[in-house]
């Protein structure tokens, strides 16, 4: 274990921390060494106050890790901390422990939105991060994992941007699994059992200016960055909920700003992609962070969301649209990408830039 | 039972066959009397020959009507004939029973864009039938029910074309009810468990033509009469299969044509909606045939699909559209108003309108 | 409305409570004029206050109801009170309205075992409340409906009890539906889909001692009665939830005490049972209290849960078991014959037999 | 890959085949070189001819394979071949397959029964294995694999009858996933959404006699060896269909035949047990081959049917019976240790035993 990072968990009890616990097991480059709940949890043995539901079972090396509270203290010698904390604690908690010179990696969205916190899909805006080389170096590091939704979108997007130029329009109706909600209560079952629900509360929004900023820009100066959203672009999103354990689908229709590329264009840019994941050789990234499926039925969540341990985005049936330039699916593994995966990825991407 | 009208079916045993012997029983209009099928089960009881699987049991007034094969003169004396039959034969069949002088209302596809064929959702254009006034009165009436995808939908854009003019834009994304893909072998459980499959064969092209038919028009001589397509709407579709067992849901967003009436106009609109089949007494008309759902998160299939014993469209979430003008959630009951029960509901209208 | 009896629901919005306001709806006995829940809804109108999650909407003649809280005065004047309340209020409570002489059917468990209390299901033992004769008259009539698990596995054990006298062991595997455990929380979505829990806290026991006093007999003195249970019958039972919303099957092993019938036996006097709840005529009660279903696959929870509108119980499978006597497949509908339901079939026994 | 023995598979494009392809994905004893399938797939790539349907994809390595037809001369130098053919064709195929030497491991159920044919389990019977010393070395060897439902069991009862001697009575029913009915046509979504289908066509019978040749012995002569089935326990099981895709559960009460263990020793004992997998070192062999959960609700299918891979059977919920001495409840992996894993294991254990 010389020589790996130390990491630490913030809200470990809960799924987005359990899932961060599981996805860290085997990690070459971090050793997990703190886990922080609520004082009710602090004290005791993890594997004692945890309602552990993955399909994996508790990792015995953090079974038995002493809880603790989520001060700072408690986390000291971290060289990164991530955050599965609630939106309703995690705002006052992460400022504590950046200010303590804490590196924070959040799944809550509270900062989503700071014009001084990068809002990184690890395999979209890597290049996002680079920025913090300009940031106050007398606070730790912030950085915030996207909302689950946007994930799988905007690293389909950045292959587009990135080839084509900007993208104007984009309406998009999502179909996400109940993992997202959690499991406290979570989405009950007499609520998705041969059923749909065709609200998400909040989820529209994000899902509406968090692109704008992951496809945005950066400006520095010698003491400071600021991350600069994408003005042009309009997305008008649905977002439902679906009966499926794990990976959302979109359903997604774009228009260009100012080209057309044709379908067999299009389709080898989404075939073609790759990010600095790969080429830093993160050690969790997956072969490719963009595939496209040519099968007529797919990409579809039971049999491509594993695609890349997760981390992979697939995408399939492109045509063209009638009313607005193409039309596409897309899936993305919601716990993984979209959630304590991508954490994983960005500590992976800061330590291969040097950040950490 | 004196003065009823005589009915038939045609594919009797399949899934919308089954649905047209269920929604008929108690009918005060029509009295089932000949059930058609496949000659392996002609000859034999009804009971003996169905795979029955719906929740309510065979009618015993069904059950031991003897089935017969699928040709003109077994259906002699029926006022009306409903065909369930499968695409792959109802084209022959069905033209064969009209040059006989028998009605028709069928739920193939094969007539559907027909422009001597009025394609009818009876709660959204049941004015074309009038156009059968100047038919060629030495054949029987045939009349197509529209796909199950497309029944709400249109709904709605009636009640919005009828009071806001023409609707230019449409994009929408469809969750559908595996129902809707019959039984045998319809959706494999291991295709639609923990999953969705973003594609239905050929359903995308009937949605993004149908209602251009369904919301156009018809011109009329004294011999003949023609439906005339809607020209100027674009529709973007895509269509899905969630585990749900009846309730196609549909995401849509619009454009209108010539004006942007207010939100709030729109959502009275929807309120307002009402058809000739409440106007004309018919049987089986719901109260309403389109409701507004003011619940955040509804319509939900399980929950609103019976609304109207399945004949109302229930629409929810209206919102601002910040690429189209907006955007809205339909649902709809695919075996009833989608399939079946309109059938049953055009019959009436046809009777109501003195045409049969 | 003249002559209706007049009806109150206590926990009116809760899962059972709202079963009660359904199931009441269009009772040509009650009529339902009160409804109590907790002290924050009080004073305010049913549909306010409600989280209804029914396929059906709120009854209108019931929306508007004022709501008060579960004290006898609020229920002055109600002939029958059906109580919905959760065991753990439903003690305190139903004692303080059975004390002011009013008449109390309960869902709840609290008073199941006790001796004074018949513990009935309508169609099984409707006998029991001839006991009520006996009563303490200065109260008012207290009724306990059984656990939604053993409803349907009595009324086939006393359909062959009466028939081939005691039943000595019983083997049994339930497959519950999740409207069993309410839906707040209730069972959660990531818990069921793609998933079963082979546990339902406390069900078990219930499911091991309720059968013995509903299958066993009562003694009377001119003040008193007393419910004696079955001593002899002993019951192992496993339950398990499953991904299904309404309707519980049992997978039933059993021996006869003193004689073994032959399967044709068996399988007739499963056919040929019925209950004083048809020739008292109750309005509620269905043709058939239990019916025997032939095809070598059903009973299915969503095919056959509805016959008899829930309160027939459908059994199958009827074949030699080689370690107990017979085995059996058995389903009921747990939200009607398993709870609400049952409950106005009681009152309506009470009334037909002239003590309501 | 010197030094590794050359596999074929049988069935190659149906589920088992499959599912045989993806376990044996590095395999470091097996290297895959021959598919074998019908007429209609011969002589064309694996992956233009399978309709692939894991969560994996197809691995690159056997993508370009090319499929023969199901004769023993396109088998020739495999030390082994893996038989995932149907019923309807595995007597003909593996006869002359076994009778051209090649040695055959089968998921078929057509020679389970025969007396010179171990039908093996391997963590629960791998001692049967031995038998093949003794057997006609002008053949091939051949091993059957049993029933996924059995598979699960008899671990368990092995467990309990090697430590405390005979089982008499087995009462169990069993809630079983659908990918054990493979997908072409499998269990129909219609069927299996908010249902459970109470019948598995020739399940129970498998389910009540399997058990006993796994659980019997052998004799052996210097010509030949024959299995013999234990003759005094008996098993009645019913067998039903869930809404899960993988992992058979099974809720089953024993009665031993000369002893009553307490319920501390049988806990014990379940989770003590081990088998030759592990002690051999077969490369698939779980850690251990049984786990007792101590959680009230536990093992559920969706999160423990992967503990050791799929090939760990997990027992939870001990407790009295009142009818028999014990019950509990258990859960495998029906494609794992039920069908092809199950394979895998068994010709690892004929490596390391010598006799491949």
């Amino acid at each position: 274990m010389a020589g790996k990072l130390k990491a630490g968990v913030l809200g470990a009890t809960g799924s987005v921390g359990q899932r961060f616990i599981l996805l860290l097991q085997g990690n070459p480059l971090f050793d997990l060494v703190a886990l922080g709940a609520s004082s009710r949890s602090a004290g005791k043995a993890y594997a004692k106050v945890t309602s552990w539901k993955q399909g994996s079972h508790i990792p015995t090396s953090v079974a038995d890790i002493v809880v603790t509270e989520c001060v700072p203290e408690a986390f000291k010698g971290c060289d990164v901390v991530f955050s599965g904390l609630d939106a309703s604690v995690a705002g006052e908690i992460e400022e504590q422990f950046v200010n303590a010179g804490l590196n924070i990696i959040s799944n809550a969205k509270n900062f989503r939105q700071h014009s001084h916190v990068p809002l990184c899909v690890p395999t979209a805006n890597p290049e996002h991060l680079d920025a913090l080389e300009f940031r106050d170096k007398s606070r730790g590091i912030h950085v915030c994992i996207s909302n689950c939704s946007t994930a799988g979108l905007v690293v389909a997007l950045k292959a587009l941007t990135e080839k084509f130029g900007p993208i104007s329009h984009v309406v998009l109706t999502t179909l996400q699994a109940i993992s997202g909600a959690g499991f406290s209560p979570g989405v009950g079952g007499m609520d998705i059992l041969d059923n749909i629900v065709p609200y998400i509360g909040g989820e529209e929004d994000k899902l509406e200016i968090e692109p704008r900023k992951i496809l945005g820009s950066f400006s520095t100066s010698s003491k400071e960055f600021q991350l600069i959203p994408e003005q042009d672009m309009k997305i008008s999103a649905t977002t439902t909920r679906v009966p499926v354990i794990d990976g959302h689908t979109a359903s997604v229709s774009i228009k260009f700003a100012n080209t057309k590329p044709s379908l067999a264009e299009v389709q080898q840019c989404l075939t073609d992609y790759s990010s600095q994941c790969e080429t830093l050789h993160c050690p969790s990234a997956p072969e490719k962070p963009l595939v496209y499926l040519e099968q007529p039925d797919r990409p579809q969540p039971r049999l491509d969301r594993d695609i890349g341990n997760g981390f992979t985005v697939s995408v399939g049936r492109l045509r063209e649209d009638s009313v607005l330039d193409y039309k596409f699916v897309c899936l993305s593994h919601n716990t993984v990408l979209g959630a304590a995966g991508s954490g994983i990825l960005i500590a992976e991407l800061l330590h291969a830039k040097k950040l950490i």
